[in-house]
């Protein structure tokens, strides 16, 4: 296992774009601030898609501009295509982050295009932000099922990892959506993916629907991957099972790493306490256990 | 990994110990009727400990001779002594469980006794049960931390479940009670008392209070474990911590259990639906993921 873990703090966006509740562009640039005195490395801080699909990543360019960027803290952003990029950039975004489901189904209904034709509008921006010298991340979703045709093959999954890396995304991170994987497929999976792209250029992103991502988080550190998407109070949640959980909790992946011994440079009780300050700007409890745990000691 | 693993249920008892609401008689025996068409093999049904002490198990005869029992379904219930031996055995139990902590100061806090003075409390229920051929479990509580003490030695842990072992008990189920143990922790645990007592004579109880449960499963899986206690619903608590989260749920495991390839002869569906049946009487939302994303497909 890795003897540090880099967290991907991806609360902000992943969460907030799938919460129902809309806490405002003040509190966003607040939580960002307040996520980056907790230690985190990197911050997914919005997204720069259309307000037309996404109406609550509407004010991408207001909360960059609002949040107190503090040094040796990354803040990527999401942008799906070249408009995207030159609206990040403009906005003053120094990291940015591209998607593509390994579902060709998945894809065109939530993109309107199919995986290659996703991956062709990467081009440019990859292109652009070499130049720029903006680092790109890129996510491939739907890596252990998708909710519209089923089982994923394996060969899909590394066929775009694969690809996303050769255009120059310096880190690929596999994306269970619908959170129903469990740890033999996550393994599985994984390793197939390592075939082709260096472990040390993937990062894990699991949805915890089912309750697995915790089980799948360990399965994929013993494996040797050293980047773990995660967001705060396990926000967001399932667009295609309402109701259900989101995102798996930084807190609670934290709190195994340090358990484990793996160093992760962050404040577990402040993270915590932000994950609880998040939970009452939606109106809910916090979806992190160890959160709750640590509010009733 | 095993290829088939055994499901204590322990949601009737540990379960609804912690619950804050009392369901009634009625429920109780409905909800073990419900979970006796699931496929489960064993599950706990309730105590027979001291009203005054625990109020909820209170109608442990009435519980007993109200449900239909299932040919091939064991139904332990928790006895503290002699005396609770005896009334359940009027009651027509058929199984036993005691139950001692690893932690000297856990012991001596809930039931006013040394972990020594429990032990021999235990050691005419082990006569009388041989005798009528009653087989009898061990609980070991607290075997990853205690709330009074912190940590708990392993030699302690090692020391009590031998003691159970030499006793005549047929399983010996480990319990994270306050639910604080990480995976290379509870890996560390298992082993060493596998060095004492034989894995196929070990079962594993997590509670979920950091949310650490299903990684600690998988962890003692891989060690051979074959034996896990969960609770429908993830029903139960934590004394030590209000409104943190109970028992393992159950839908959680199993449904990483046939992940795995894992054999467990239960039906999902029908125990999610029991566990949101279950909720529903408790006020509040399951406490299986699995529950809640089943309920919400």
């Amino acid at each position: 296992m890795p003897s540090h873990v880099r967290i991907v703090e991806v609360g902000p966006r992943d969460g907030l774009q799938n919460e129902k509740t809309d806490i405002g562009t003040a509190a966003k640039i607040e939580l960002i601030d307040r996520l980056s005195r907790t230690g985190l490395a990197s911050i997914e801080a919005t997204a720069f898609v259309s307000p037309k699909w996404v109406p609550q990543m509407a004010d991408a360019a207001q909360v960059l501009a609002g949040i107190t960027r503090a040094p040796g803290i990354s803040y990527p952003v999401l942008v799906p295509n070249e408009q995207g990029y030159e609206r990040a950039r403009a906005a003053g975004a120094q990291e940015v982050a591209v998607f593509t489901a390994a579902s060709e189904a998945f894809n065109l209904k939530n993109t309107n295009a199919g995986i290659n034709e996703s991956l062709q509008r990467f081009t440019p921006v990859l292109e652009r932000a070499k130049i720029d010298g903006v680092r790109v991340r890129g996510y491939v979703s739907t890596v252990l099922g998708c909710p519209y045709q089923g089982d994923v093959p394996l060969n899909d999954v590394v066929r775009v990892a694969k690809a996303l890396h050769a255009m120059g995304c310096y880190e690929i991170s596999l994306g269970d959506t619908i959170g129903v994987g469990t740890p033999a497929k996550a393994r599985a999976m994984l390793q197939a993916v390592a075939t082709e792209v260096p472990m040390a250029a993937l990062a894990i992103h699991f949805h915890d629907t089912y309750g697995q991502a915790l089980a799948n988080v360990l399965t994929c550190l013993e494996e040797g991957v050293a980047v773990v998407d995660s967001a705060v109070s396990g926000a967001g949640g399932c667009p295609y099972a309402k109701g259900a959980s989101g995102n798996v909790a930084s807190e609670d992946v934290v709190y195994m790493l340090h358990g484990l011994g793996i160093h992760t440079g962050i404040d577990l009780p402040l993270l915590a306490e932000t994950g609880r300050w998040l939970a009452g700007l939606l109106g809910r409890d916090t979806g992190s256990k160890v959160g709750r745990a640590l509010g009733a000691a």
